[in-house]
């Protein structure tokens, strides 16, 4: 069911949160790349047209890494199945590490952060995006709907009770991790990261022209996309 | 009707932004300080307990700044009727300058945090609390009640669309605006401050004792707090 998604089919462009992700990337032209959660790969390749030297893409899921492989036959494109929280990179080994709604899959953000630090090179990038906190605060993911089934309103519960969520995605339950934005801000910063950006990326003009119904997306903050840089400056 | 409010009556200790707000204060002695939106002037007082230098607080309201002068008779204190967005002080002026929940009245936080980097010496503190976006994303800021009266979740709505609300507020309007969480954040940053902490202060366990019925605001994120400083170093 994945693949049937506007996201699957449409490439990353009918991704929400691309235009911004994609803007917040720094030049890859040379960079040794690491993609958290790879999926089919699209960002992978996407690295390479941007003349990334290396690219090494790390998901769970063997199937998407099949499909992933198939697509993209490109020998500086490198992936291993590995679940996120499990990467053990040297250190200093990639300039840019991102990563693209996979991190709400993840339990132990903390650790993840604390990898992704040693092993970039110092001024190197991490950016990514995740479920935004106001999506993920209530396990059902969905919106309150009025009695003629009018959408009225996004609600917000438990915003502060961090953990697991047992929710539905494409009729299939999914097991998420729920943090409130400034877990995952602090966080970051308390690995030594500088923060470049927060954005709360929404449809763009081209995308809302494309797809007229994601204006509901509008209503409420879907994703939360950080950009950080691993700074030599010691925190103050 | 304000000061009848519990962060009237109970002062600081009852109100639910200022246990992380006072945390993430910079020491204070010897500093010059300035408070915007000092209203009855506990913030200031609370900076000469710790010894600031001089503080300066500012405040649109006279009764707010005539109340201040009455309760805090200290020279090292100087209030001044005189809008947010209006400061006008030199460069270099202030060691850390603070505001709490005063900024979601601003329409031009953007102007405001300008003024505030140059008033700002280099390596000085900006920290403020304001409504959360999840807040003031809808005029209502109001709960959604099921039939029995019962608080069935936090709505959000319009979350997107940035600019004017009117609020109601101890019966009164009152006019706010809503700006995103990225928006407050990126815009500390493109003036050229990095980021130290975000927060979305809850009520403490000491508040809770106190306040049992506060359990509710741990149910949806009801203040943004940020902590910034005016680095020397230049954005990269």
């Amino acid at each position: 069911k994945y693949s049937q998604m506007p996201r699957s089919i449409g490439g990353l462009e009918d991704a929400i949160d691309w235009p911004a992700f994609r803007e917040r990337l720094p030049d890859l032209c040379g960079k040794d790349v690491l993609d958290l959660g790879c999926g089919f790969g699209w960002h992978c390749h996407y690295a390479r047209t941007k003349l990334a030297r290396s690219v090494v893409g790390i998901d769970l899921s063997e199937n998407m890494l099949t499909r992933a492989r198939e697509s993209t036959d490109d020998p500086a494109i490198q992936y291993q199945r590995l679940a996120i929280e499990d990467i053990d990179f040297p250190a200093d080994a990639f300039d840019v590490v991102f990563s693209s709604l996979a991190l709400q899959y993840v339990e132990r953000f903390d650790l993840v952060c604390r990898k992704v630090y040693r092993c970039l090179k110092t001024g190197g990038t991490f950016v990514f995006s995740a479920e935004h906190p106001i999506f993920t605060a209530r396990a059902a993911q969905d919106w309150s709907y009025g009695s003629h089934g009018e959408r009225l309103h996004w609600p917000v519960d438990q915003y502060q009770e961090e953990g697991l969520r047992h929710a539905c995605f494409l009729d299939d339950d999914v097991v998420k991790y729920h943090r409130t934005v400034a877990t995952y801000v602090n966080t970051l910063l308390a690995c030594g990261f500088r923060l470049s950006t927060l954005d709360e990326p929404s449809p763009t003009p081209t995308q809302l022209k494309r797809h007229p119904e994601w204006k509901e997306a509008l209503r409420r903050p879907m994703f939360l996309l950080l950009a950080a840089i691993k700074s030599d400056m010691k925190q103050t």
